[in-house]
């Protein structure tokens, strides 16, 4: 199987999520500044979710861009990846409300946590079903970003427990370190 | 007629469905544990919504893989199939919601019989405008898999007015039944 | 310009125009038949207009089929079409409430007279886009479906003001009539 | 890389946010002309919108015909486009309800500033990415249109605290001197 309907499902689903976050925005009823200011934090949080869903779309570009062909695991894995990313939407709803209690930005962390895990299982996926060749399994092999990644999001979730600060730190943090696009596979995709 | 643009508008209809249904998982008013464990049911029943959803947009993408040509009855078909699977987010809404309740799991059960029936029409209309050599044709004789389901769909009506557990326990047998792909078509579309 | 994109900006939006519907029919607080009986009328104007956007697709495919080259006219004569499809959601919504009210059905018959009007107006901006022997052109001399819609739609909007159910028998008798694929253009677009 | 999946991703977000703006119309409680009258600065909220996207995506489809490959840095651009985009149903919907109010007109404006801002940065990404024989390169050097959006923008935020009306009027003339395509890029891409 070609990657093409693979790419196309994924890009619709991924800016179906991408979008249906700012349906969460209610128009304050305030006129005002004031207003305005309510609705800061669920903003923020849009912001945040914006850009993690948009590394991910980045990435998952990249990813499918050296890839040659897919099998049925390989559309289960990337299912997996869409499931994760979908409840993005739910989970930062729950922390831009609540950016100052531990059970939602703890949540939060958990379900970027399980999204990182998905985009690995499906990297793994891919790597078993091409040959030596594949210029990803080169990449992967020093896969430090990756792992920080990881790290970084199983740390987050104690962490909200004592200051939920300290997460949102980790989360901004990551997302920082990914901005950079991956050099690694873009050369590869050129 | 080619495929491409029935692709992209199933594509495009599966991915919203897909997503929108995680717009009824509603932001918990409790912060802690407990607030989450509200939406316990609603998020398992968008879990097993997006694995039926899954199956149908992998199973179609395997079908339409090894489809040639598509005429105006096809078109018309798969837009029949779409309408039944755009109920299911309704149907898992107030499954979701009341799953001890008989209607709405009787109703989720008649949702998943319609959306078999409708492919398996959708099936019929492909192999009626294809030629002998169509591999649809051979696959289609033993249809094990798509007779039973459709089977425990029909039964998990009237047992849902019994015990709403052994309908849910119908529709998770048939969806693990369902999550290895269709082997025989993918062979095809290698 | 070629017509890929504008198909599928079309497809995404036909897309999303035809499955919000859905999220207006509310999971009904009672969780008996009852309460599904409730979502009836909503239901039923859902798999109206699901039909009528339906047709919609089915023929803009068919039309852009026969398409080579799209320009900025062109481009904003779709928009427009689209505009007036994207519309249909609220109206339905409102007509599904009231349907037995005279003016939610009258704005339901304006806008599928403006849809009707705009994708009339979109087949011109295609002909005079293309040169004689655009098969478009030998088809539409006699656009006898095309006319009928027109005059029926502008006959249902004061008909609603007498009796509702006249005018909604008016779209179901319409609905019928385009069904049928639009078999001029499906023999070009073999 | 290429440029078709960006399209695509950009074709599936600009759909979704053009037609997410409609939900916001709720169908109206009294059913008579008079409820209709009440969604009626909804309805134009939404159809200056709807040009302004319309608009937005006539001249990203421009721009991404006459553009051969992409880079990470141009993924952002987009990303970052789209991100104000999808603000625009939020704006529409505060200054829609609130139109004679000067806070919501004037975010209105900041968002269509904010927007202009990034298409122009895109631009920008675009033809550093290319050689000198890029067509955008040569067009771009008069930017007429895009100087004189940039600078009513800026103008209508204060213009709106002291009369709303007068920043919708330049809402409307910017919106009115965009509707003809950009016949610059249209040229090239014959």
């Amino acid at each position: 199987m070609k990657t093409g309907r693979l790419e196309a499902f994924s890009d619709g689903v991924l800016a179906i999520v991408i979008t249906i976050m700012v349906l969460e925005m209610k128009a304050p009823e305030d006129t005002n500044l004031a207003g305005l200011l309510e609705v800061a934090p669920v903003f923020l949080s849009y912001l945040l979710s914006f850009i993690y869903l948009g590394i991910y779309w980045n990435n998952h570009h990249h990813l499918l861009q050296v890839t040659q062909k897919v099998n049925g695991k390989i559309l289960w894995a990337n299912l997996h990846l869409l499931f994760w990313l979908s409840l993005i939407p739910f989970a930062t709803s729950w922390a831009g409300e609540n950016f100052k209690t531990s059970e939602p930005i703890a949540l939060y962390g958990f379900i970027l946590l399980m999204s990182a895990i998905a985009y690995w299982l499906l990297e793994m996926q891919l790597i078993k079903f091409h040959d030596d060749n594949f210029p990803l399994k080169k990449i992967t092999r020093r896969g430090t970003k990756e792992h920080i990644s990881i790290i970084v999001y199983i740390l987050s979730i104690p962490l909200a427990f004592f200051n939920s600060w300290t997460s949102i730190a980790c989360f901004i943090l990551v997302a920082i370190m990914w901005i950079v696009p991956d050099r690694r596979l873009e050369d590869f995709s050129k």
